[in-house]
Parts: structure tokens; sequence; C-alpha cells
């Protein structure tokens, strides 16, 4: 089964409540910073000529520097390249349907951590599934913070017959890992894919954005008001480089945009507003 | 014929000959920063673990935000995945061996063009060839430096039989493209490869390295005095980071790089000391 009708509609309520959640944040934050204008997300229409298209919506604020959600629903057929690789594709048929929601926070502070959350529901001729996950990106990893992160999403698994919390936990240590430098891009959390489509599966994916929506203002809230000194903000640039090689080399959703002729300034909204390699 | 025995002191020569002359512009910088020690080069020697190793050059100076260059001598076997792209390996025969010298320069100044050069020499089972080429990158391009660069890499080629300069230079227009932008990563220059290892391109592929040895230093001196804007620096961080881009994405060394185990540091020494994705 498949969720085509009411999906789209479930992404782009996320994102409003998500958007409304950081305006919000901007509006009341009294930290560092304060005496900028509270930040506003701008949103852009945007068409795929293959069919579909979507709303990336960003925010330069004066919490967040810079943090970009894009909603889309598109569709087409995959070449013949990529045929292959996508479940429940076969030889006749390389159609697919693909939408969902993406999001990633690059924050002023060092100390209040970047993010990435992403769900999305992708139907092929043969198999419909939901995909989705969310890690935290601290320059500067606090404790307290990496367990209550990682606190929200086993309790959002456990939640759910199909949130197999220990497996989508190890999928994203493997999955967010930049093997070059043999670190971990961050700290963590949950990703999954292929799991087949039906009322569990969608209310477990809803439910993973209800958890980041919630977990991840509190991070925020908890260290927003927090100075930071230069030599913190220098560790944030250079964490940054690493995390845009992560997008740039590894990163599928980021390639696969690239590689098929996808909106390059929705799918480049992720990399962040400065770094360094120093 | 190869030149096992006289590349890699020919790359190391040319390698000190212009860490050099970016010391000598160092010292007699009297522009922006002037007030700052004049850089030199550190060296690190790299050892590789399957077999040779190099010394990256990087240098942190007043008129060079940052420059590196690194020669290497390295040798091993193509796995299989990477067998049938190299020519002259065979199923039986994935050896080779290659050196060169690899060259990246960032300038604090956006009025001085970026740069990259490198020359390289490969051998395998049944085929040894050169190759290499430079473009170059200016953030804010300036007719005449385009014209000089130009000028000097045609001048070079022209001296040669094997210096098709019409190919070359179409060559490096083609691959330094950032297709996902639709943008040239710079104004280009020439880029060559897989040519026969014969005393003629030896002696080609030498004097690619001299006459980059020459114009670029002049392309510096022409403009390092001159004071800059800070919209200027602005456009310049930017454009530094659609090149991250291309290295991360598509650059052929950069990418063979990090999927087969190089040294990541000298890999990404290309990468700028600052960029900006607004």
């Amino acid at each position: 089964m498949h969720f085509k009708e009411t999906a789209p509609d479930w992404f782009e309520q996320l994102r409003t409540s998500i958007c409304d959640t950081f305006e919000a944040i901007e509006d009341e934050h009294t930290g560092p910073f304060c005496e900028r204008p509270a930040g506003r997300f701008e949103r852009t229409a945007w068409e795929r000529p293959e069919g579909g298209g979507g709303v990336m919506a960003v925010m330069k604020g004066r919490v967040f520097e810079k943090v970009g959600v894009n909603v889309s629903t598109v569709w087409g057929e995959f070449s013949d390249k990529f045929r292959g690789e996508i479940p429940g594709t076969t030889d006749d048929d390389g159609g697919f349907w693909a939408c969902g929601v993406s999001l990633v926070a690059h924050m002023h502070s060092p100390l209040v951590p970047a993010v990435h959350m992403n769900t999305r529901h992708i139907v092929t001729a043969n198999k419909a599934w939901f995909g989705g996950g969310a890690d935290l990106n601290p320059p500067l990893p606090d404790d307290t913070d990496t367990s209550d992160f990682h606190g929200a999403f086993r309790d959002c698994c456990e939640r759910h017959t199909c949130g197999d919390y220990p497996r989508f936990k190890e999928w994203a240590d493997d999955y967010f890992f930049i093997k070059h430098r043999n670190v971990a891009r961050g700290v963590g959390g949950i990703f999954y894919d292929y799991i087949d489509a039906d009322d569990a599966s969608y209310a477990f994916t809803r439910d993973v954005g209800e958890t980041f929506r919630t977990i991840y203002p509190a991070l925020i809230r908890r260290h927003m008001a927090r100075q930071w000194t230069p030599d913190q903000r220098e560790e944030q640039l250079i964490y940054r480089g690493r995390y845009a090689e992560f997008n740039l080399v590894y990163d599928r959703g980021t390639r696969f945009g690239l590689m098929t002729g996808g909106n390059t300034d929705a799918i480049l909204m992720s990399l962040p507003p400065e770094a360094k390699w120093p």
C-alpha cells in the first residue's frame, strides 16, 4: 500500500510546525546577537521539469545562522543506470514517486548542535516504503545533549512495532561516517530505509518527525543564551568543513540529486554558511 | 619507455623552485597584511603503507592564505574495480607506479587568482604516460590575467610537437566544470593525460611546470599590493565554496585518492582555508 494521497500533506504540516517553532526560538532569544532582528523563513517554490517540485524554506537568523527545510513531491523514471539500485523497479518499469521533508540547521553558536532530519515516502512499480532519520552534529559534543537526543528517538522507536532502535541507531552510525577521516560526522541518531509502507510504518515516520520537533528545540533552548569564545567558533568552522566533506563525498541524497539534475539550490541548502580548512 | 629513474627528481626540483619563488614573494610583499611575518613552507613527509610516499609542503603566509605543494612517488596494485579504468593494466597485472607534483594556492586577496597545477608520470604493465595541467581560478576574473595565463600555456604547447594546445585547452574547459551549477570552476588553462612517455612528452611536461613557475608569480605580483573590499572578500569566499564542491564531487584525483585510502591530509590540502555558502 502507499500513501501518495496523504503523505505530502503530512510532510508539509511537519515543515510548517517546525518552521513555526524555529521562528518562535528566534523571537524569544536573549543571548548573543539578540540585538539583531529575529529571523524569518523565506520560502521559494521550485518545479522539476520531469515532474513535481517542492518548496525550499531558508532562514538566516540570530540563533540559526542558516537553516533550510525542503519539502518535495517528485515523480518520473529512473535512468537505466539507477534502475537496478532502487527496490521495486523492473527492467520495464523504472517509474518512481517520492515525497519527503529534509532539514539541516547550522547555528551561530558552537555550543548549540547542528542537526539533520529527513523523512520520506517512496513508491516504485513493486514496492512502497518509508525512510528517514535524524542525526545530531555538535561541534563541541555535550554528553547530556547526546543522551537526550538518543533517548528521544529510542522512546519513539519503542512506541512502534516497526521501530527497531538498535538497528536504526547502528545504521546511523554506519551511514553518518566520514570514511576518509575515520571519524563520525556527529554523535549519531537513527537512520532507516525500505520499511514497507503500511499504517504502522506511516505512523512511525510521523512520530520520528514529531520527536525531532520536540527534542531539537529543547537542545537549542538549553544552550542558546551562552557566550562562546573565538576558539570555540574556530572549532565549529573546522567541524563544518568535515560536514561539507561528508555531504559532497558520501551523502546519497546529495550525490543522487546532483547526478540526476535535481534542484541544486535545494540539494546544497545543507552546506554550512561558513567553513574552514585551515 | 618510462622515466622512473629521473622523473621523481624532476618533480622534486620543480617543487623546490616553486616553493623558493613563493617564499620570495612573501618576503618582498608590501601590500595588505605586510605587517605579518613572511610565510615559510612547512614540509611533512608521509609514507603509503602499500608502497611509496611523498612530501606535503604547506605555507600559510601573508600573500598566500594557504598553498600546498605535494610531491609523491607511489606504487602498488589497482583493485579489480579500478583495473578496467586504467590504461595499460591487464586482468593479470594491475600494477602501477606513479609520481607527480600537485599544487593548489588560495590567496588572501580576492584580486589575486587562486591556481591549481599538477604534472604526473604513470606507468602500468603495458603503458607509460605523462599527464598534467594548470588552471586559473580568480574569484574576480581579470581579462589581462586570463589572456596572459592562456598565452603562456599556448606558447608552451607550441614549443613541443606533442603540445596540442586547442585540444588541451578544451580538455581543461570540459574537465574543470561544475556540472550541477552549470558554471566553469575558473577561467581554464590546459589539461592533458595519457600522452605516451618519450623524450618529447617528458620535455613538454617539464616545460608545463616551468611555464607555471613563470606565469603564476607574474600574476601574483601584478595584484598583490592592491587593497580589496569586504564585498570582494565575500565574493571570494563564495567562489571558494564552489571550488570545494568541484574538488569533493568531481575531481578525479581527490575522489580516487579518498576511495583508495590515500593520504587524506595531502589529498584535501586543496580545500580552501575558508569558504562560504551563505
